[in-house]
């Protein structure tokens, strides 16, 4: 036997110790009435009648405006008409912000109009419009890098490099130029900015979304150029002469206004077991109808929760949330905690990711609850879903209710196509595909029905991060 | 032997017969000039650097405004600069149409608003708006069959079907709608029209183009819905509850202006063998920057003829022409054909069909000229172009010219995206793929060196239909 033989052997010897000391358990056997629940909810077309309603009867639902309240009325009547229990309105605060008119034109060198959004928080430029010399930075971290001097006076642009991912991680990375690269500007003197949309498509369909002005920093005109147009600045830019560009954009901040919460329940048997607490967002951005973003959220879970008030009751008390005012800031999930945050809630979680098929699930379970993942697992997989490395835990809207320490199971959706489409007018019914909705529906009921009636305690947990 | 053996064995006989006699000619030979030429077309950058040009540096060039001016002033430059021949520009007066506001309200029963652009040639609203009842057409047809009494006094609505087409043909079936749909509709006493955007895609970039209104028929408020919108307003019909919209189009006819062609020549040997015309065209619609409509079509023909310029003189002359004023009626062909309809034409062909891949060639060409085609076949089919069955003689530019019984020679580009962008904002750079572009530059290059080279005399035809 040569050298290399036995170390080979050692070696196998070896890795068959290790793989007997870290064998897996056994999976999880998959209740009949869990497989059934799952399998018919594949059939499911209460989701895709609740999108087709909101984006055809209703349409686009800006957050604290009329739209946004006649949806809440839609949303009530249609619940009811489900049968769900304890259907309300919890209404709340909130100021307004509402777009008005949009407009770019390159003056010099090479005149030509731009296609552009205002950013939800914009500021408005005079009604005549702002004119100013554009100073470009190709990355949000060559704006961060920039000196006043560059700035001051001028239009900043920033660009990105945006590229799709399954789980949406490049949202996180590209997205601070949206996010605070407003605020910065303003910081350093800057007339306005302008951004290159967030976005992963060629489409002259800008994205929009929220910006934020700290407390004492004045918010200035602040926009998204469409991908295509944006890269069409940047082909100007490239030719090295001084770009002149002019802006109008007259959004403005209407005062206080209401937005609210819309709430209904499948009763549980045990109210000491917690509230298994779902849902997605109501209002929507201005441009679209909304059906990604977020009509499919509020169906795909009302639609898991019918499946579940259609059987035999639960343990668990099933909460459905049709939460108002996410788009600028959060502010249905934050009225909602202060609301309800006394109340014991077993779990958590929110679909807000479109409605593509749900390729993962992650957790984040008290000890005493752990197997429940395990049962997860076995369900979800003849659905194609695969348990995460990660943590549960995201959600603007159960992030507050999430911080007092419930319980997390999150759905993840595939993101690929997801910011194609977020925030634009694009923002249609057909984006939604109605087998990829059925299998999102599917992953809700089992986990509904695994967790609603999971015989263990489900305590409290430390937040993610 | 069996009667089914016999029977196979004479039907074998007959067809090896007709084998016989229909045993197709020796493919033509490729002259290796030709094929070098061709293959060097593969790594063109000319053509990319044309549209990328315009459309950075121009942008949108509407028939005979100031931007379609500039682009002439832009043409004549690159022209030049290239090293064509006889670089000038022909210019002709023509009425010109301008876009205003264009908004739509849906008030009853769903309030919410739709994205419409005019068609050119609209007639305009009040400043504040036409307020009226929907009637709802979903085909064309069904416009067609209706009597004036249900037409009278609404906003019409016409759908369409339409589906992509590899060869466009669904822009014949389902374009009458705008085409000839406004006039229809004014006919019967519409208040205004909105049809469906004739496009294959869903984005809510409305798809515009032009509609004609006969002398004596006046232009109503003519507007297309994007697909999205339209299939919006088909699912709230299908509700079955009175629609109301509110429209507001303010285009309006500016009087008589300017337009132009820009013509260069690569000068041939042989003054009396006719001239090789091609080109596409250089006004766009003011949606978009125009680069697959027509760009792409005016730089893949200039690209090509480039490649003959920096050779052996030809010897036909090759012309190559930026016809002015296209998308309003084909202004810039008919001016040329006025102009230069005496002169001897070999042959013409153009490029207005974006810049995918050419799959097809079709020619009309005198008997004394058909072994051109056999020449073509062989040396366009390593770039996976095939010969049609049909006639050539495509193209509102050079259709004034073919109609005097100039030969044809067409190169058919893949359409199967074409109407995906067509006429919409998203007709940018980005919906250029360079490789595809290339590949068009190699054919119109063989097409180029075979037929301006051609020894056999190219007379006129009977031009198709």
């Amino acid at each position: 036997m040569t050298r290399i033989a036995l170390t080979l052997l050692a070696l196998a010897s070896s890795t068959a110790l290790a793989a007997q000391r870290t064998a897996p358990p056994l999976p999880a056997p998959v209740d009949a009435k869990v497989a059934a629940l799952r399998d018919a909810a594949l059939k499911d077309d209460v989701a895709y009648d609740i999108v087709e309603g909101l984006t055809t009867e209703v349409g686009q639902r800006l957050a604290a405006t009329e739209a946004e309240a006649r949806a809440r009325t839609w949303g009530v009547a249609k619940l009811k008409a489900l049968g769900f229990k304890n259907v309300h309105v919890e209404t709340y605060q909130m100021p307004v912000w509402l777009r008005g008119e949009e407009r770019a034109e390159v003056l010099a060198p090479f005149p030509q109009t731009l296609k552009l959004v205002a950013l939800g928080n914009s500021g408005a430029t005079p009604a005549a419009g702002l004119t100013a010399p554009v100073v470009v930075f190709r990355t949000y971290g060559d704006l961060a890098n920039a000196p006043a001097e560059a700035v001051r006076g001028k239009i900043v642009y920033v660009g990105n490099a945006m590229v799709p991912t399954q789980d949406g991680s490049s949202y996180g990375a590209y997205g601070p130029a949206r996010f605070v690269g407003p605020a910065l500007a303003a910081r350093l003197g800057a007339a306005a900015i302008v951004i290159k949309s967030i976005g992963t498509d060629h489409h002259r369909n800008p994205h929009t979304g929220v910006t934020d002005f700290p407390a004492g920093v004045v918010p200035i005109p602040s926009a998204a150029l469409s991908v295509s147009d944006a890269e069409l600045l940047e082909r100007i830019a490239d030719r090295g002469k001084p770009i002149t560009l002019k802006l109008v954009l007259t959004p403005r901040f209407a005062g206080t206004g209401t937005s609210g919460n819309v709430i209904a329940e499948v009763p549980g048997s045990d109210p000491k077991a917690g509230i298994v607490l779902i849902g997605g967002h109501l209002d929507s951005w201005d441009l679209g109808t909304g059906a990604i973003d977020d009509a499919s959220g509020v169906a795909i879970t009302t639609a898991a929760a019918k499946r579940l008030l259609d059987g035999p009751r639960p343990k668990r008390t099933i909460r459905v949330v049709w939460f108002g005012a996410e788009e600028p800031g959060g502010y249905g999930g934050k009225d909602y905690a202060r609301v309800h945050g006394g109340e014991r809630h077993a779990t958590a979680g929110e679909s807000d990711f479109g409605a593509d098929r749900i390729w993962r699930y992650e957790v984040n379970l008290p000890d005493s609850a752990k197997p429940i993942a395990d049962r997860l697992q076995t369900a979800l997989a003849p659905l194609g879903i695969g348990r995460g490395a990660g943590v549960g835990g995201d959600g603007t809207d159960v992030g507050p209710t999430l911080a007092l320490g419930v319980a997390a199971i999150d759905l993840n959706q595939d993101g690929t196509r997801y910011f194609d489409t977020h925030h634009t007018p694009d923002d249609t019914l057909d984006r939604i595909d109605p087998e990829q909705l059925r299998q999102n529906v599917a992953a809700w009921t089992t986990m509904l029905a695994i967790v609603a009636n999971a015989p263990e305690e489900i305590g409290s947990v430390t937040p993610r991060r």
